[in-house]
């Protein structure tokens, strides 16, 4: 390709969805981080206070794959008061071969959006009980429904309960995602709504726990997806002592800004040497849940990998078109 | 601007220039480097083995302008067997106001030569003896023939030597570089083209030094810009030993990967807390060269606030056009 493929968010919304085959394509990322060969550099991270602003950029070589993608995630958070959304970005994808950029993904966080709510889908199946019904999910917000969905599409969900710190909103979200073979109602009590599922996914921009060690219960699975920076914290550091099995999307990240570094920084975790990450479970180099009564975590971050994974995704979808236009 | 402007490196080429302006420019952006409020987070590196290739993505945010840029620099070194320059890469322009995307640059590097050909005109401008007419270039490659075109702009340079490890190479570019007021020849001897010269810039990849303290004399100036990786050295280690100045683009990547990371491995620097910035001169908080027979160096390393002043620099270039049109 001489040319740069230039694609927007429009275009991308139309093309890539969250399926099953961006499911398998964000499993697949988690298998190969654990391969020698992929390169995943520590985030970069630019904190603008004057201005509320941030920048996260992210990036990933997979060998074998056509490309590598860039990802710049900017989040400024006085732009819901010029009623734009915080966070917006866009991703760069340049070729394995020659470094050339292929494409510009303009794509304003969407693909961010899916490959995230793709990775709450991939630790759902492999850590949760097969048979999960009832899902409990923390937070009002667009991963908040987007990570019901994921499950939804590996798991016999029938039932889900929305807490959220504000009650209008999750009373909102729970309206909206009721139907169609699936039972949603807001629950207020943040206990009764973790007592009720099999699986608890929090999605929270939470800096205090929300999630209490003594709330959970045998068998379930909790996903604990929104910390991503060193001073949010969603769970209860008690939570991961709790737990039969705690896995991280990458260690070297939870370890700085995921649930465990609030459990590194509480005494309960000290040494880090021996935690499985997904991609240990997805190519069964650990044996994941090995009873039906474990309780397990999933701490999820964000990772290059998977920026890399769903753009080369995406271009595939469009290259697809060019093939049969 | 709601859309997002795309320019290519041929409209990049067509309106941005080696000239005084961008050398302002840069100027202004190393006295920013020093002040409070700027941020530049260390700069992502990506190796990538296997394909001969590495990325670099640097950024920064200066206060005060409404953008601030990120840069992907990928470097491919098969590409030349391919009929493909080494580098190339793009730079985004996010608002400093909102993070939502302003313009991608896609200047395959152009951009970059440029913003890095005039940091060694603000060096030389501040640094060398303003009746410099001699300068010694080190290296064939494009930096080397724009290294002297900034010379050019700052001091009254009447003759230029270049001496690169193919001679051949030297020759071609002297005779390209020859005329025009200014006699340029290639010297095949790199002690006496180091002195001929008033101000010697070395443009080079070396992971060896070429320029040996012993030929340095009082009154030169030295511009050590090829190095930018941990394991590339132009200057004889103890060429900082000798100079009266040493003077960083700034000192925490010069400690990583420029001229001072060999010389404190060498153990000939120790202490590096009162090493002053190129921004420290210009803004007059040091003194800088104090006599015409100081010696005087320069180790520039490229800096993402550089990065940031020629992309602003570039979109206003074209905003004036629209206003204009």
């Amino acid at each position: 390709m001489s040319d740069i493929l230039i694609l927007t968010e429009d275009q991308l919304r139309q093309r890539v969805k969250l399926d099953t085959a961006a499911i398998g394509v964000i499993e697949t990322a988690f298998a190969a981080l654990g391969r020698s060969g992929v390169v995943m550099p520590p985030v970069l991270s630019m904190q603008m206070p004057d201005v509320k602003g941030e920048l996260d950029v992210k990036t990933a070589y997979v060998p074998g794959l056509a490309g590598f993608a860039v990802k710049l995630s900017p989040g400024f958070f006085d732009n819901p008061s010029k009623g734009l959304p915080s966070t917006s970005g866009l991703m760069v994808v340049l070729s394995s071969e020659t470094g050339r950029v292929q494409a510009v993904l303009l794509d304003n966080g969407y693909l961010t959006d899916i490959r995230t709510a793709a990775a709450g889908g991939v630790a759902a199946k492999h850590l949760s009980r097969a048979d999960s019904s009832r899902a409990a999910i923390f937070g009002a917000g667009l991963q908040a429904r987007m990570q019901l969905q994921a499950l939804c599409l590996v798991r016999p969900i029938r039932e889900a309960v929305i807490w959220a710190r504000d009650p209008d909103k999750a009373a909102a979200l729970a309206a909206e995602l009721d139907g169609d073979g699936l039972t949603v109602r807001a629950e207020a009590d943040a206990a009764r709504a973790a007592a009720f599922a099999d699986i608890i996914v929090t999605t929270t921009p939470s800096h205090h726990p929300i999630l209490q060690a003594d709330w959970l219960r045998p068998g379930q699975h909790v996903t604990a997806m929104g910390s991503d920076q060193p001073d949010k914290n969603e769970l209860d550091p008690y939570c991961l002592d709790r737990a039969d099995l705690y896995v991280a999307d990458r260690v070297s990240q939870t370890r700085l800004m995921g649930e465990l570094h609030a459990a590194l920084e509480a005494g309960l975790i000290v040494e880090t040497g021996d935690i499985p990450e997904l991609g240990d479970i997805i190519r069964g180099r650990h044996p994941g849940r090995t009873s039906p009564d474990q309780i397990t975590i999933a701490d999820l971050t964000g990772t290059g990998v998977q920026d890399t994974a769903i753009a080369t995704h995406a271009l595939a979808a469009f290259a697809k078109d060019a093939t049969h236009a």
